[in-house]
């Protein structure tokens, strides 16, 4: 088994990169932007496109997995039975589209329900974040990541959605106010990697399956908490609003929660 | 008068360059942190050595030149008569402190009043982004910057500082809604890049003199607007709410302003 997880990984690795290269010779002609349910809600063609590509390739790689994608172009899945891929061909389509930069291509593999491996690639840095159980560890290219420092909530900052922010849903503006301060990066990856490497310690958004399976693989490797924003397991199938954070921080914005406490 | 420039141009390159080392030398040991204001306003034994480091060389450079400098190891100034240095030694304080990483060093000359060259110092990226009238063009190390394009506020994203959206002040919501969306980045020099790039269309947030000095220079060369988030010029000796914006961008803010519009 140890043996396959490892032959898999070398196979989704290689395809990562050569999907990285197929996106960036496209970022070389206009893209075809549109909306998806409203004019912050965007696909281009090379979302489309990359997970036409990338589910392919994993057909190719597993014939008998599912992969759920979020362009649509996977199966329809009512569980998570067997092996199933579940893949964000850009994660922060927004930043791709405004920035040209702060993007992620993003796949977690998951066997009966557990995560197994997690993949996180930050296009235009040319790292990919990578690991899991089946991988015993998370690396950021060749370099295994250490587990980021377990600090409360008061000792560190956290990400943010900005909606979330501004129309203060769940307590996020007690949350930040009680933080060192709010960080918005405008990408579940980024922020995600940010977390890894202990740039900051958590990160609150309402988020999809693609734009959380992947991370929650690699940060519950590295000993934070992945869990809906009152604690409680993700439904891997739906949205969920999505708490990630150190152990300590987690308790912190979980007594937030329970306290009921405002700004 | 464009031959003195060239040269103290060339003086301040390297300047920044041999800070830029003994800044990254200091990060090798741990740092000593004090409160300022309240637990959110940082400095570090970086951030004072540093200054010092600098005000010492910049007299040395400008012997006639009054320097003002964030953490108070320069002059006191009542007007901008003559040549002012304006020294930002560590911008970012917070994000130096957690993320070791999004800090800028900056320094904004005047002559007069009039910002003549203005240099903001990615320390880790090592990009340092530099120009003015006094050099005709904005460059981010020897590449010359274009203008970025003149988009409005509904198209393109905007930084914000945290505090500003939590509280709403001036606006903040209705500006962040009407725009593609927030970022919040951490330090205005990382900002101030960022508007540079294309990035982000603007910022908005209340700054002290050296937080936006250097900025200032680069982004008017640039064909931005930078303004309070009334459209008034700033005091560069005082604090003030500023606006960072692309041409078209400032009159939506402006308009949100004056229409008193809320989210």
């Amino acid at each position: 088994m140890a043996q396959d997880w490892q032959q898999l990984n070398e196979q989704v690795t290689a395809l990562l990169k050569t999907a990285r290269e197929q996106v960036l010779a496209k970022m070389q002609s206009p893209l075809t932007v549109d909306e998806k349910t409203n004019r912050k809600d965007l696909v281009t063609n090379v979302d489309k496109s990359n997970e036409q590509f990338l589910i392919e390739q994993i057909h190719q790689i597993d014939p008998a997995a599912r992969v759920l994608g979020e362009e649509g172009f996977g199966d329809t899945l009512q569980d998570l039975d067997g092996r199933v891929w579940i893949v964000d061909p850009i994660d922060g389509t927004m930043n791709f589209v405004k920035q040209r930069d702060n993007f992620a291509m993003m796949i977690g593999i998951y066997q009966d329900g557990v995560g197994q491996l997690g993949y996180i690639y930050d296009v235009m840095q040319d790292v990919l974040y990578h690991g899991g159980p089946a991988l015993g560890g998370v690396f950021a290219g060749e370099r295994r990541l250490k587990a980021p420092a377990n600090i409360a909530l008061a000792d560190g900052l956290i990400g943010a959605s900005g909606p979330l922010v501004v129309h203060d849903i769940s307590h996020m503006q007690a949350i930040v106010h009680a933080s060192a301060g709010m960080r918005v990066y405008g990408s579940a990856g980024i922020e995600l990697i940010n977390i890894m490497l202990g740039k900051t310690l958590g990160y609150i958004s309402y988020l999809k399956p693609w734009d959380i399976a992947a991370g929650k693989v690699l940060l519950e490797a590295l000993g934070c908490q992945v869990t809906t924003i009152d604690g409680q397991p993700l439904n891997m199938l739906s949205s969920n609003l999505v708490l990630v954070a150190t152990e300590k921080a987690q308790r912190d914005i979980l007594q937030i929660e329970e306290d009921d406490v405002s700004l």
